[in-house]
Formats: structure tokens, C-alpha cells, sequence
């Protein structure tokens, strides 16, 4: 099925958080309707999604009913049950890929699939028990971080070890679960290429993002990233690279460490990426519609940016802040719609354009 | 009731067109639920809105309904009738006010309305019989266009003089409606300015972009539109005094004809405007947002524009032009998702970025 999808055909859309939400409108602008599948009440993507099924990936007559009436399936996030992937792409196209989902769910993974492709990544070693911990931490040395290998995000799943003595505590943290432990690296910053592999095989990269975090949490993201043009052309090529590995369809947000040895993969996500936010102000196509494009099997946007702009994100209480922002120049507000505003829960974004 | 609405708060929409639908958008993006009130059945609105109300504009228990659902009332139309107008004012503030409705329903109390704050308007004359249009085109002289006073947009309702003895035909066109002779005027081209005015009186304008139409349907804008500074000015403050003297709220577009003796107003909207879909790629805050923004007593958007842009319309059959359009570089597609593609209808427009 390589036919681009036509004007009025319903793209599903599994997860009704934030990037669900902007990939609905996206989807709209296009000409599409968008059905959300999204176990929990009144989520973000309901607002703005011409359809939503609230149920949760262990309904069956729900999956089958959601795939039933859509044409190609997409998600937000990348946890998705086994089960309910099994069921849904007997019905219709899941993109990206099963092989994308599978690589990013699990750390490890993730790791052996980058350095396979001869991609740099930080030292790394899997840790089932205490004295796996150990030995890794002999061989990768303290300070590293010791994360569970599945449903880690946004800080959440992680440990730092300062030094071999944090080994019990760190351990512990984990819960049981299967976990990896990353050597530190010592990185000037950290980028983030938001790129997209079209159904023909087509790729294209918006320009790499600088991004800072706080607490665990993206807080800025700015372009142009300082990286020298020969960072840069690594940067796309490193993307590309990977999108073509997986023979992958739809946007990814792939995170890399500048270091004075070259660039680091940190990690990769198959999805729109936060990081990516900032295309909605400086670009013909933004990250959601060429996601959108991709899945449907558009041709992609070119990728081109006509503007600087600095994305902040708006964490928690950073909301209180909107009366303000909405006030500054050249400041494009995007918000979710979520009522409560929990710490460390995202709230929103601004796009301050800066020319 | 001056407080800024906050987020959560429910924008009604009168109408579920394409403006309705982008009005939705905008407002979704500053954390607005919108409920499109809409006779028709699966507007393009419905795709993206919150809610939908499928009713008439008699049906007053559904107008209660409604009203009562909302926060704040505005349209995406001008031609809303009166009586429910009246209804849901009883409700809820509708902006922009009644004054600037009632103003732009009715060709001869805009035109009366625009002289009257001094403004140069084409001649025009009122025509409610064949004597009338004779007298008229004694006065006006031929070339002339009569219109009806109400309900006409799109070159819908309009019939052209090459010369006196076209009265006869022209007149019947008109169907016993009443109507206005209208001059034609030796312009160079047409521009129109974006305008709004929040609910503390502060007037914001984007660039002016200059209009070219065909068959009586926008074709392009651009901008920036052929003015000198002195005109741009002119342009500017032409509007704000319109705005001003309406004490509106809200987005206008505002119709200027460029002639060697300076501005002349060709007609007003009161609601977002064809003229202003360039905004959404060339702005912080587009017209759709800086409208919701508005009507919601938000600060306004500043206005600034950061991109030459053209924007073209698709209309009917133009749509299958798509995918050669979706394939081109630093082109923003907005389609409305509408299924039929009539001849004349508006399927959606394209925002080319020129740098």
C-alpha cells in the first residue's frame, strides 16, 4: 500500500496526550480526519480530534473496532503494548514500523541496534542484579546513571551513581526491573535532529535543535544549535543513517551529545519530538505534518527554515506565566488544554521567534 | 465582564465553515474548548471543534442550549439573523458587537457608516426600483456595479453596468432585493488590512497584502502589498479609526482600493478574513488566533510579520492540484476538509514562503 492516502481519509492515532493533540491538527490541515485511541477521560487530543475512543489496549473489540475505521495507524508514544500492536496491524498499517517500536522501547536494544550501525553511543552495560551493577560500574567507572531499559521518559526510571558507593541505593531504585548503566560522557550540549523518512524511502531533516533540560525535563530547545557545518552534516547523516536502517516511515527525534570526540547518540525516539516543537514557527511543514505527510504517504516537506526561534517549554506552574507571554513580541503560545497543572507535568510551549 | 477568559473556557463559533474551523484551532492552541453552532451537517469545523450543535438559526431552544454552553460568542459570518442574534445576546457577550453587524450586513449602512467617519467610499446610491438604478446611473455614470445590500459575498448577487442600457437586466438580476449602485472606481490594485481591536481598546494591524481576484473569488494575496509608506500608514490608520469608532472587538478585514487620490474603502468584514490566511505563515499569532485572543480579552498578537508570503485560494478543481502542491519547497498547505469540490467553493488555500 504505497498510494498517498487521500484528502478526507482518517489517520489513527494511538495516545491522546499533547503531540496526539498536534498531530490531529496537524492531520486537519491536510485534509484528514483524525481518530485518537486513548485510555484515559478527556484527554488533551480530544479537543481538537474529529473522533476518540476512550478504552484501554487490552480491549480488543476496541482496537478492532478503531482500526476498523481508520486507514493507517500512527502513535504518540512509543510503550505500546505487544498485544494490542499484534492486533491492530492485522487490520491496517502501523507506521513507523514494529521493528522502530521494538529497537526504541528498550534501552538496550536501542544501544546494540546504534552501535551496530557503527553509530557512537555512550558506554553502556546491561544490569539484571546488583553484581551485574558492580561489574559494570568497574568497567564504565563512576559518575554513571543507572536507567530501567523500558518506560523510562522525562527523568523518570533513573538513578545517578556519583560514585561505585551508590551501587545498593541506585539498584534498589530500579524496582526489579531491567536496567542499564550509562557511563557519563563529557558533552559540551546536547542536539537533536527531527527527521523523516518518507514511503518512498525520501528523507528529510529540519536543522539540528539545541536543547537544555532541567530536572530531567526538556526546557529549551534553540535554533540554530552551535555546531560546527561538519557537525551539522554529521548530525543529518547520523539521522539518516538510522531512519534507513529501519526502514522507517513517519518523523523521529534522534538525541545526540556534542563531545569533543564527534557526535554521541543519546537516544532515539520514533515519534514527533518535543524537541521538535519549534517547527511549528519557523517552517513551511512542521514536525506534526510531516509525521502526518510520512504515515500517509505524502511527499515530505523540505524541511526548510526561515527563522530562529527558541522553544521553552512550560512546565507545571510555568502556566501562571501565560498572561505575560502572551503579552512579548513575537511570541507564538501553544498550549494543551490540561486542566490541572501538576509539577512536572507539560502544559504547554512558546516559540519566541527571533528573525 | 473584562477579565480574560481562562483556559478551560468555551469560545462559541457561529458558523462551521472553513473560518469556523481555523478559529477553532486557534483557539484549542490557547487551551479554548470551541462549540461551532452550524445548520449543515458535517461542516468542516466539526473535524477539529470540541462541540458541535447541528440547529438552526430558529431553533431557539438550541440557541439556549448553546449560549449557555459557551463563555463568549463571536462568528465566523456576518449574515447571522436577528433574532437570534437577540437570543444568545441575552445569554452572552457577542463579539465583535451588534453596531459592526448590523453595520456590514447592509451595503448602503456600511457605505453611510464609512462617509461618515469621513472616509472616501466608491459613489454609490441606493436602488430600489428601475427609476432609482436610472437616476442613479445618471448621477454614478456607467461603468457601475449593482449589488444587493445584504447577503451578498463572492460575487454572488452582483450584476455589472457597461452601460446605461444594461439597467433593465441588471435590475432583474436582483431579484425585487433591495440594492446599490456602486461606481467604479479607477484603482491600481486592491489592498486589505488585517485589523483588531482587543476588549481594553488596543488596536493591533498586520502588514496590508495586496488582493487579486478572479470570477469576483480572492485568487492571491501578497504580501508585502505595492504601497508606499505614506499609504501603508494611511492604510493603518484608516482601519483603526473604523475599529474606533465601532468600539470592536475582534478581527475586521478591511478592503481598501489603492487610486491616485489616495484610499478608498471598498467594504468591511467583521470577522477574519480571506485577505489574512497569509498571517498563519508569516506571524507569531495569526488572524484566527489574534481574533480568539481578542473576543477572549486577551493581550492582542503584535502584528509582526517575519516572512514575505503569497497566499493563494484552491477552489473548486484547484484542489486536485495537491500533490504537485504538497511536492513543492516552502509551500504551507491549509485544507478544509471538505468532501465536494464545486466549482467556486473554497477547498482550502496554500501560504507560499518567500523568505
Amino acid at each position: 500500500m504505497t498510494t498517498p492516502l487521500p484528502q478526507g481519509a482518517t489517520i489513527g492515532i494511538l495516545g491522546g496526550g499533547q503531540l496526539g493533540r498536534m498531530l490531529s491538527v496537524a492531520a486537519a490541515r491536510l485534509g484528514f480526519r483524525s481518530h485518537v485511541f486513548e485510555p484515559a477521560a478527556n484527554p488533551p487530543a480530544a479537543h481538537v480530534a474529529d473522533r476518540v475512543t476512550t478504552a484501554g489496549y487490552e480491549d480488543a473489540a476496541a482496537l478492532a473496532a478503531f482500526a476498523a475505521s481508520v486507514d493507517v495507524i500512527t502513535y504518540e508514544f512509543e510503550n505500546i503494548p505487544t498485544a494490542a500492536l499484534d492486533l491492530l496491524e492485522a487490520a491496517k498499517p502501523i507506521r513507523p514500523n514494529r521493528r522502530a517500536l521494538a529497537v526504541s522501547q528498550d534501552r538496550i536494544a536501542e544501544k546494540d541496534f546504534l552501535t551496530g550501525l557503527g553509530l557512537n553511543v555512550a558506554p553502556y552495560a546491561a544490569v539484571n542484579s546488583l553484581d551485574d551493577l558492580r561489574a559494570a560500574l568497574e568497567r564504565i567507572g563512576a559518575p554513571a546513571i543507572l536507567k530501567t531499559t523500558r518506560l523510562g521518559y522525562d527523568g523518570k526510571g533513573q538513578a545517578r551513581l556519583r560514585t561505585a558507593d551508590d551501587a545498593e541505593a541506585a539498584f534498589a531504585t530500579m524496582g526489579g526491573a531491567a536496567a542499564v548503566l550509562e557511563g557519563f560522557v563529557n558533552f559540551s550540549h546536547e542536539v537533536s535532529v527531527i527527521a523523516a523518512r518518507g514511503l518512498d524511502g525520501a528523507v528529510a531533516c529540519y536543522d539540528p535543535g539545541e536543547n537544555v533540560h532541567r530536572d530531567g525535563i526538556l526546557h529549551t530547545t534553540t535554533v540554530p544549535a552551535r555546531l560546527s557545518a561538519a557537525q551539522r552534516a554529521d548530525a543529518v547523516l547520523i539521522a539518516a543513517r538510522i531512519l534507513n536502517a529501519l526502514d522507517y516511515v513517519g518523523v523521529m527525534g534522534v538525541e545526540l551529545f556534542v563531545t569533543p570526540q564527534g557526535l554521541l547518540v543519546n537516544e532515539i525516539a520514533p515519534r514527533v519530538h518535543n524537541s521538535g516543537h519549534w517547527t511549528q514557527n519557523g517552517c513551511a511543514v512542521d514536525q506534526f505534518e510531516q509525521h502526518i505527510r510520512a504515515v500517509a504517504g505524502w511527499p515530505l516537506g523540505d524541511g526548510n527554515r526561515y527563522a530562529d526561534v527558541v522553544m521553552e517549554n512550560l512546565i507545571g506552574d510555568d502556566v501562571l506565566r501565560v498572561p505575560q507571554i502572551a503579552g512579548e513580541r513575537n511570541a507564538a503560545l501553544h498550549l494543551y488544554g490540561k486542566a490541572e497543572a501538576r509539577p512536572g507535568r507539560k502544559m504547554g510551549h512558546v516559540n519566541r521567534i527571533k528573525g
